[in-house]
Parts: structure tokens; C-alpha cells; sequence
């Protein structure tokens, strides 16, 4: 059960209006990575955790939830006020006007016609938010390696939209939300590195090795010419999973046959075989 | 440029047809961590390498890249041939069998009326694959992130089907996927290591710290009730990027205000506020 | 700014596990009138409240959008529980009994690989819930039906569900749902009649009339054969905004001309018209 | 059964070519309420009425099905023409004149790449129409308010694209379609009047009142700080369905407890509560 | 402009209620090539045909068009009545038999939940039908290939469902739908033939031959091992253009170097290059 | 399975950045004919077919799926250097100069925020690519139809982006893939022949034809007004599939009747008949 606080937790004041800005910023709203992404991946994880033992990280789980919700009112706020000057009026005077007309022409035209100047749940070109951006697994383990994905992203895209704007007010939301990031990569770390220690590095931990083909699970298969990939850790010594040496392979193994299928039955009219294949018999 | 060698890299026949497991299999293909995703993760990735410096890792990425077609391969062969005797005629009889009934009720309709008892690009419950699965970035730490959280999704996943059937043709190739996504997270773990180590710990590494919030970037805000979320590694100590000592606040902080947005211009024939608002002027 | 309550507002326990009735119930978390549209719909028009004196209608929106972040919390606890005995192994065994078979070959086989039988983010045929089902336009009118809409087709769909199982914790859970929705129904009727006493029927009430055809805004087109439609009270009497007299026409008027377009100029490769079209010179 | 008229039942001449405005009127005919979405919305609609006591609605909803694929048709036409002279070649030259330069970076690409000058299904960023856009649930109550709520965004999304052109052309022929929108407005608020007052104020009408909680059925809940939601008419008072009384709850009830999900079976390799959770035995 | 008439064009009366069979018909509704698509199809091409000496085509493809609105009515019947009796209440009674065990656990739950037993705009899995299925290009010889295959899927898939029911009902439906799709594709096929007679067979035909590399426009390239695909037509002999000898080449030409990309500017921090990166000088 | 050499088959260097370029020839990448579609439709259609005499098609299929690899790559290397020097900084300075404004306004912003400068798996206005867009049936001469289809799409596509700029090393590339659709036009049309010789005009061949309505199977009904569409070779004479003797039907026939659709059972709560209705007993 939730409760809202009226105040923003950060400022959310451009310094002026700037619509293409509004639009770039969608992306850290309802993009692949946005505030939306986290938001709901963070609680549908915590809300899917089981097992009384993992009570400490089904809180952790939703107070980081939680105040995610908050960023995606403050970004929504933010582009609200962007989008309070915005050329919709007039185009044709605007259209002559160098930075106007760019205003005008790259501007996102479902914040004048369809949202009213409001923030979309979308992301910089438009796709609706959705749901297959998420992730939750019931894997803690690996979950949180998508978290802390999602926070490398998410603080990558942050710092790129804060060198592309001069515009004092945003820089001040996006220096904030940079720093959460930046503990929540913290964060996710530690608490990875927690689980690994318990569970060790392979996700996930409670699948019997001997029941995947060991022999193939520490070679590296070159499978372009040239051999620049052979030089990394990932390819030489012991891995660290700590179960086995590395391999360099310089031609993957081929185990398989040509695949032949069997012709499909008559009442799929898929197309016959050339002359009565055997195979359909 | 590509080459194509007709031998599938590892068998894939399963014992018998099983429309069921063909639909589940799907998942395997082209759901969200589906062999589909990685291979075009990994090409876009690999493609996009920016910089002669990192040429070793365009190069692994690639040979990854370039092995999980492969994969695909086998399991678009592998759900063919689970498709052979799917009950696609008389279903009327079949219903009254249970066995037989629950394949034909629950198999994939497109199996039968779309693709003629081949593979869909699809996910196990029909949604096509999509280009918003894949991440790339041009930020290698953080697309290493996106790389061994999809190896871990995807051997979890692999890992369910397992134990999902009997078939123990079909748990051959899964105990090689499997196989090959322990190494593949050995593998961005070793790759992950190395750039940490150059960068440390936070993507984006270039971006200047003093530019962020740094008295927000070390912080747990406690925004729920309840304390359990205070007693992680990721609340007390030493932050893993070695720079920064980590707290717990049980009470978030509040720094902005209550925002009041601006009414909209005329034009936009957004509802006028009561009273013709101040802020309008 | 959110914070979190530990305590689910309603309880969300089910008798017994059923994975076809979770499966259903996604409709209600992750369907297009799910509790994540009026949840995120209703915070995105609450956050894009513009103007001072539209202050209470941005709390009313806001307190019940966090409602609704607490309804998806029980329906995802609701379905985690269904989901706690799934048929996940043997399934060729199982898919001998009637009962076990219906329910393995009728589940989401996604509850079972992807998000070890934890709810999903998706409707009850898997499609993921996207951003475009929500509405927020900055007209409050407008979306004040949107909101009744809303709650009318989610209450239906809740009561359909309620209809399908004999759970008793189920319907428990359905019956405090249904009742919320009663009250939100007649909230936003309240809110309407409100507005629309202020403002005239027509949305948006700001939009000038003389500048539409007016002579074209109050009969209705008979475009089909047969005149049934001719005599309800849309065809007949005063309009209820007050403003204009209901006709009906049998035969729907014709004032355009048939449309001929000019060619595409030759740098469009477009098929070029018979005979050198003059259209193009 | 359809048959077509070969002329535009209203003209759909713009004055002059501007491929930015061909642009945004996308929204018109391919948005998430555009005429796309009510022509296939009251087609869908119209085709599963059931009952003969219901044919006088059947024929209304096709009558309006009908004139709407007219629209579709008129603002095709339209787009058709503004794109006449789109920059499509010398993009370099064109690229320095301000205006011309705005029309190039703005226009929609694949108005010249995909459809050679043609509109497309989509909308004015460019997210293809879908299905999931439109409504019919079979209980038309319901369904009409879904169908006010189209006619509402809708002509507000007419009148702001009205007024963002100054090309009379294209005023004209919005100037009809914002008087049919209004008519219908009209429409569905008659048609819905006579349906509430023979079923009542709720959606569905049919569910017994007491297998709902009806002691949550009439109460605001307050779920965040400041009361000045408080103050409307959807809190005091009689409820408009003439069976309650409104009430504001300053504190919401709480009647669950605090949710502990059952462990995993281990087949799914969730991640194991720590020490052995007894919850899993 | 559109006109109905209330008649279907031919009967739509399965013998009996078949939910399962509902749901596959889907496919033919809103799948791909389904109903839906080629009716928006012709409808976006037909409107936009451009050029006087092209209207027997425009006038040919909206007869197409309309013919195929009553196609999609057809259908959505179908599906209503084979809903009539969908096993929507007592599941858990249900479940115990066989049948309807199938039934109730094979049909699509939006049947019961959303439409209430009324057809979806979606197809055989649920996948709501979207505008990115349909072609309009603005060239005729392109388009019509394109409604040559889908009237060939679209046939395919009606066979096969065909095969699927014994319903004799829907049976003689579904021989109607074929016959049209049989005409369909033999008057695509002649109005192919007839454009390619003054075309030639390359679209477009307008694009100057020598603006494109002609001595890479005849050879089959061999990238695979194996050389089963030299020994068709399309590799041997005349091209069919008519302007050209095909030839096989056993090893692809090799013309490009391999791709070395500049570093970013560091604003876009990605990954910097190992030791200060030449490039990015 | 498939190995990667480094080279690209052919060049793709284009003379100089230019951003808005990039956007456009993301269309010829990602959209729905663009380089993936054709790479992913013809791996899933070689991967698929069935029998031993389908050997050639099968090779031939895998053949050119293998290039198409390698066209995605030179594309996806083309659009990385036309980002080179994207105006990812100094927003505002930008805007002021109408070319640099242009490109900064044009631009895809997720080039910038999401992709670091590489190229996007979607299309020009920023839809992701998407496994919809594919066809695979089984039946080759449908598929084979679908390819000829595609490659004339694709074709047509890379002439506009031809036209649409001036950089030579773009048209370098460009005429490369022109060239090759060329020969992909001739080889699916040849292999089309070879197919239809063998096995006729209609796809499936192998449906019996007395199960089709044969007496409407050559008929065009004229659905609109005007008689233009009697002229063509599709309405007279002998079929193209040499099985029937095409005819002109002025008016369409009609041989069902109107629709009455039985009443809901009272568990969907959708709206009841009017009085009773008779056909719910």
C-alpha cells in the first residue's frame, strides 16, 4: 500500500521552455532504461519475493521502487514546464524564424496534440513505455545483474542528455538523479557480490552441473577469422566461477548433422516434396 | 560477411513430437532472452565498436555473436521437429483424449495455421520478438552488464525448460545451451573485471564526479516502513567504487516544493483553471 | 514523492493454487483496463494538472492513482499464490489427468519460465501492458470520461472473472475490487456533472462554435440500410448541450468532389501514370 | 455488407503542400483516437451486438461505423495532398533555407521512403495503429462511455491541430469533422442517459450489489497529505447511483497483513531463502 | 464514403458453439493476413493511387477493398456464435471432462473477460492487429506482388483451418473465403502481368540501370557450403528481365576493408578507446 | 552454423557525417522491408523447409539469407560514420544555423542518448524491428511470393534514399544493394516460375478445388459506383490459372441475411435485450 507526499523530493525548474529538450527527455521517462523501466521492474520484483529468509531484500527491493515513482514525477514535471512555451500556434510565422522552426519541426507532435503539454509515457521518439522492458525472474540473483544493468544504462543516458543542454535547472535534476544512480549501481553491486559469495558467479546456482556438458562450458570458439579475441582473461587461465580452466578455440567443434526434416502432413499444405520423398511415408 | 556451414553445431532430434514443449520452447528463441535477443545484441554490439583500442572486444563480441545464430539454428530445427505429429486435423476425436486434448488445446495456434509446423519468431506465448529487446550502447562496461544479465536470464530460463520434460533428446541440447551460457557468463564476468578495473566501478567512468549530487550518491532512503532493508552490505562500509562510505537514512530527504504548473495557452483547449488563474498572466 | 506501507490494503489469499485462474487474472493487472492503466493513467494526469485553481482535481487524482498502485500489489500477490503448486514438472504425467493437464496445457507458460510463477507485467494472453493504453490529455472533462470509461470496463471485466471461479479468497479480494470501482464510477460521474455544469457537454468547451460546421453538428447520417437507428433519442428533440435541435437524415449528405491526386514527381519511383498524366506537368 | 461511393463525402483540399502538417494530421487518422481507432472501435462494436431487443443500437453504431471509414478516407486524401510537393531530393540545398530546411528535418521519413507521398496507418510519431486501441466489451453501457470518451479526445485533438494551421483548406475540412464529433458527443451522452436510466449509474448493472463490499463502495480515500480533495461533490453527499452515501476517509483502511510468499519449488531455481526457509517445507 | 447493407454477403452459421475453434479463427481476423489487413490494405492503397491514367486500378483496388470490409463481418460473426456457449462459469467442474477441459483451458480468456463472447481485432494468439502489417507504397507493380502473397498466405491459412473443423457451417464459410482469395490471386496475377509488360520486371523500373552496379546484378552468390542452389533457373540462362545472363559465383566477392569506426566525442561517453586512440585525433 | 570474416563484403564510407541521413537509412535497416527483415525472414523459411527434393530451395534460401547478414552490416557500419560528428553538444548554439539546427532537430535523438552513435534495430521514425514482420509458411511458392514482394520493396526504398542525397559514397553503397535486389528480384521470380509450372497458379496447390465455392471463384464484384474496374484483363477472358473464365458482376451477389446474434448467458453482464429478448430462453 502506497501514500504521496505533495512535495517533489528534488527541484524540477528549467530555466525556460524548450520543447526538442522535452523530447529528448522522454527517454529518460518512458524509454528502454527510463524511470518507468525501474519503477515498475523494482516492484514487480519486490512484490514477487519469496521465501521469508529474503525478507531484507524484498524491502531493499521496494524502497529503491519506491522512490523511482518519485523520479518519474519529477521528469514528468520537468517536461511539463519545457513544453510551457511551445510553438503550437502559428507555424508558419515560426517556420522562418531559424530556432523556432527547429523548435517547431523537431518538437514531439503528440505533446501538443495529444497530451496537452504533458509528458507522454513514452520515450524520446515516441514507442510507448511497455512492459517487456522489465525483468523479474524470481531469480534475486540474477535480477539484480539486470538491475544493476539498468542503472548503468539508465545513469549513461542521464549524462548524455545533461551534456546536451545548457539549461542551469535541468542540469540541477539530472546532477541528483546521476548521484541515485550512481548508488543504486553501488548498491546492486554489493548486493551481487553478496549472493555470489553465497551462491557463486553461474546463474543460476541450483542446477546441477554434471547435467550440462561440462567439456563445452569454459572454451571461448573463435568463429571469425583472426584471433584478437584470444587475448583476454576471458580466454586464458582459471574463470571465475573458480570450476575450470579457460580455452581458446580456434575452430568451434561441430557435432551436429545436416538437419533433414520430415515433409509436413498433406493437411498443412505446406509444398510437397520433389518426387514422393521417402521421408513422408 | 558471413559464411554458413549446413551441419547444425549440435544435434538437436528430439525423442518424440510434443507440441506443448514446442510452444514452451519458443520462449528460448525469441522471447525477451530468447537466443534471438543475444545474437542481435551481440551483432549490433560487435558492429558498432568504436576505436582501434578495442578491437579484442569487437572481436569476441562477434565470435559470440556469430556462434548464437548457430543456436537459433538448432532450436528453430529442434521445435520443427517437436511439431511433427501436432494434432492439426480431426480435432473433434482428439479433444476426447486428454493427452491429445491438452496438445491440442494448448499448442500454439500459429504453429499449425501460420508457419505449417515450423518456428515462430516469437515467445512462448506468441509475442513476436522485437528490436526493444536488445541493448547497445556504445558504452562496453555497460553493455557487458546487459550481456552477463542475459546470459544469466537466459541459462535460468533454459535451466526451467530442463526440468520441464522427459524428452531426453531435447535435454541434450539444452545441457549444451546451458553449457555454453556458463561460459558466455564467465566469460562477460572476465571482460566486466577488466574494464572495472580500468574504469572502476560506475558507468559511465568519464563523466566528472563533481558534476553529480555527491552528498545524494552514497544513500539508502528508507521509503517504506520497516528497517530490514538497513542491514545489507549496500547500507554500511565502504562503497565498491572505493569512493564513497555508505549510509542509511530512514527518513528520505524532501528538497523540492509543491509543483504548480502553469495553466496551458488557449490553444491548446486544455481545461481553463478556476477563477482565471494568476499563473496564466 | 511516495512511501511505501508494508501491509497489503485488502488481504490476497486464494483457498488453493490455480494456474489457469492466475492466468486470467493477468487481464486485470496487465490488461488495457487493468490496475497498471488506471494506475499509471491516473498519475500521469495528476502530475499534468496545470493551473492553480485546478488544485483539487490534481489531489483527487493523485489520491486515487495511489490507491491503485496498492491494487496492482494485491493482484500480483494474488497470482504469485495461485501460482504456488503449477504444474512445472512431469509434465507428461500430468498431462494424463484431465484436471492437471487442462491446467499444464492452459497456463501462461511464461509464469513458468520467465518469472518463476510470479505475476507479469502482461494481459491474460500475454501481450505486454504498454504506455499507449493510457490517457491524459490536459483537458480534465475529457479525461474525466476517459477515467469513467475506465473503471466501467474494469469493474465488468472484475465481475467476469469473479463469475469464473469459486475461490473464496478470490472473490474476497474481486469484491473489495468491484466495490472500489462502484465508488470510483461514481466519483468521476460526480466530477463530470461538476464540470460539465461549468463547462457545456462538448469537449472541449473553449473551441469557438462558429468556427465549426455547425449546420452539420446535430443530425444523424443514416449510412446503412434499414431506419432503426432513427428512433432513439440521438435522432429526435433538443440535443442535451442545450444548443441545437436532433434530426435525422436517410440519406447522408454528399458535398465532396471524387478525388483525383497529382502524380508523384519521378525521384519517388511511384508508378508512373498511363499515357504521360498531365497532372504531373 | 459495404459499398463505396466514389466521392469524399466533405472536400479535402488544403491551399498549399506542407509536409509537416501532413505530419501531425497523422495523429488524426492513425493516434490511439484517431478516425481509425472509432471507425474499427464501433465496427467491432456494432458486429457483436447481441439480442434482437437491441437492433435499434446495432443499426446506430453501424450507421457511425460507416460514416467514419469516410473519414479515414477524407483526411488520407488530404495527407495525400499536403505531401504534393514534400523535399524530397537536394536535401543539402534544401537543408539552408530556414523554412524549407524545417520541413526536411521535421517531415515524417517515411512518408518519401515507405509510402511514395501516401498517408500511412500510423500516428504523428509514427507508432503504427493497433488494435489494442479500441473497445467492445459487449455491454454497451460501457461500451458507449468508452465511445464519449473517443469523441471527446477527439475533437479536442481536432481543435488543436485546428488551430496550429492557418491553411484554409484544412480548416474546412476540420471544421466538419469537429461538427460530426460534436453531433456524436451528442450522440453517445443521449444514448447513454436512456441506457442509465433504465439500468442505473453502474457498470455492469447485472452484479448483485452484495456480493460487493459495499461498505468500501462510497468512501474516498485520502492516500496522500492535504485534503483538498475533499471538497468536491464526489465526497459529500448522495452518490449519483441513489443507493449511498459519499464519504472522505482521511486515513485509508487497512485490512491486510504484511504479505510472506511461499519459497519456490526448487525445479524453478528462484533463488533459495536463506537458512533453509520453512515456509518451503 | 461508405454505405452498409444489413445482409451478410453469405451466411456465417457454424453447426455448433466451439470456443476453440473460435480462437483460431482468429488468425483469419486479425493475424497478419488476416481479414483485417488485407481490408486496410486496399483501403490505404486504393485512396492513394495518384494520376489520372491510373484509375481503373484505383477503382479496381476499392472494389477489392470493400468486398474485404464485409469479409472481416463475416468472420466476426463466426467467431460470436462459436462463442455462444464458451464454459465461461463452473470451471472447476469443467475442468473434470475431457472436452471441455480442452475447451476451457484452450480458448483465448480475452473471449470471456474483454469481449464478452464477441470477436477481437487480434489474432489466433492475441496479438491485436496493427497498421505495420499493411503495404501502400505508392508503386502499383510493388503493391500488387505484395497482394499477391497475401492473398496466397491468406488462402493457405483458410485451408488450413479448413482441414481443422468438421463443422460444416463453418466449413461453407470458409470454401466462400477461398474461392474469393482463388479469384484474387488470379486478378492480382493478371494486373502483375499486365504492368510488367510495360515495366519489365524490376521494381522500380524507373531507376536508371546504370546508377546501379550492373556486374553484381546476375550472380547467385554461394555463402554457404554446398552448391545444391546452383542448379536452378535462377542461376543458369537468361534473367527473366530480359536484360542479363545469370551466372554462379562459388566464393562471394570480397570488396570491402575491414570496418574500423572513429572514437566518440567524449560527450557521448562510450567506452574510451585503449591508450588515447589515434583516431580520435 | 556460421562464421564471420572481418571484411565487409563491400565499402560503406560515406563522404561525411550527416545525422539526419542516418535517421532516414534506419528505415533500409530496421523497418518493415528493411535489411533484417529479409535476413530474418529467409533464415526462418531455409531453416524451416521440409523434405529431401526441397534440398536446392533450402540451400538456395540459406544462400542468400547468409548475405543479407552481411547487408545489415554494411548498413549499420554506414549509419555509425554518417553520426561521426552528430551536434550531440551545444544545443543552443546549434540551433541557431539553419543546416546544423536542422540536423539537430531532425535528428533520431536515441542515436544520441540511447546508441551512443551507432545504428538502432528499427526503423526511420523509430519503431524497433519486430518478428511480425516476417513470413514463413511452409509453403514455398507463397513464401518465394512474399520474397519477390519484399525485394521489390527494399528495392524501391534504397532508390528513394538514392535520390534523396548526394553523397557518393552513400550511392556507392546504395547502388551495391540495388544491384543485388535486382538479382534477388530475377531469382525469386525464377524460382516463382519453376514452382508454378509444376504446380499451378493458386497457393496451396494441393487444396481440392470442388471444396471451394467454384462458381464465385472468377468473379470481380464491382463494390463501388463506376464501372472503371471492368476494363482490365482480371475481369474478361480466360484466368491466368488456365481453370476458369473471368466474368464482371456490376452488382455483388448477397445470399445471407441479416444477423441476429443470441443474447449473452447473464455471467458476462453484458447488456441485456430489451424485454426478455426470446432468444436468451
Amino acid at each position: 500500500m502506497f501514500l504521496h507526499k505533495k512535495e517533489l523530493q528534488f527541484e524540477a525548474k528549467p530555466e525556460k521552455s524548450d520543447p526538442l529538450l522535452a523530447k529528448q527527455i522522454q527517454e529518460l521517462i518512458g524509454g528502454q532504461f527510463g524511470e518507468m523501466s525501474v519503477m515498475m521492474q523494482y516492484l514487480f520484483q519486490g512484490w514477487s519475493v519469496r521465501g521469508e529468509g529474503n525478507q531484507k531484500y524484498k524491502d531493499l527491493i521496494l524502497d529503491i521502487a519506491t522512490e523511482e515513482i518519485g523520479h518519474v514525477e519529477m521528469l514528468v514535471t520537468l517536461v511539463a514546464r519545457l513544453l510551457d512555451k511551445a510553438p503550437v500556434e502559428d507555424q508558419e510565422a515560426a517556420a522562418k524564424m531559424p530556432v523556432i522552426g527547429a523548435a517547431l519541426s523537431g518538437m514531439n507532435p503528440q505533446h501538443a496534440i495529444v497530451s496537452g503539454l504533458g509528458a507522454r509515457p513514452a520515450d524520446s521518439v515516441g514507442n510507448p513505455w511497455q512492459g517487456s522492458y522489465i525483468i523479474s525472474s524470481g531469480n534475486l540473483l540474477a535480477d539484480f545483474r539486470a538491475n544493476l544493468n539498468a542503472e548503468s544504462q539508465g545513469r549513461l543516458q542521464a549524462c548524455r542528455v545533461y551534456e546536451m543542454t545548457t539549461d542551469q535547472g535541468v542540469k540541477d535534476l539530472l546532477s541528483v538523479l546521476i548521484a541515485r544512480d550512481s548508488y543504486h549501481q553501488n548498491m546492486w553491486a554489493a548486493a551481487i557480490a553478496e549472493l555470489e559469495e553465497k551462491e557463486g558467479l553461474l546463474v543460476p546456482s541450483t542446477f546441477p552441473r554434471e547435467k550440462e556438458r561440462l567439456d563445452l562450458a569454459y572454451s571461448l570458439y573463435n568463429h571469425s577469422e583472426g584471433e584478437y579475441s584470444s587475448e583476454g582473461s576471458w580466454a586464458n587461465g582459471q574463470a571465475l566461477d573458480g570450476q575450470g580452466e579457460l580455452r581458446y578455440e580456434s575452430t568451434p567443434p561441430v557435432e551436429g548433422s545436416i538437419p533433414m526434416l520430415k515433409a509436413a502432413p498433406p493437411s498443412t499444405h505446406n509444398t510437397l516434396p520433389a518426387d514422393k520423398d521417402k521421408s513422408m511415408m
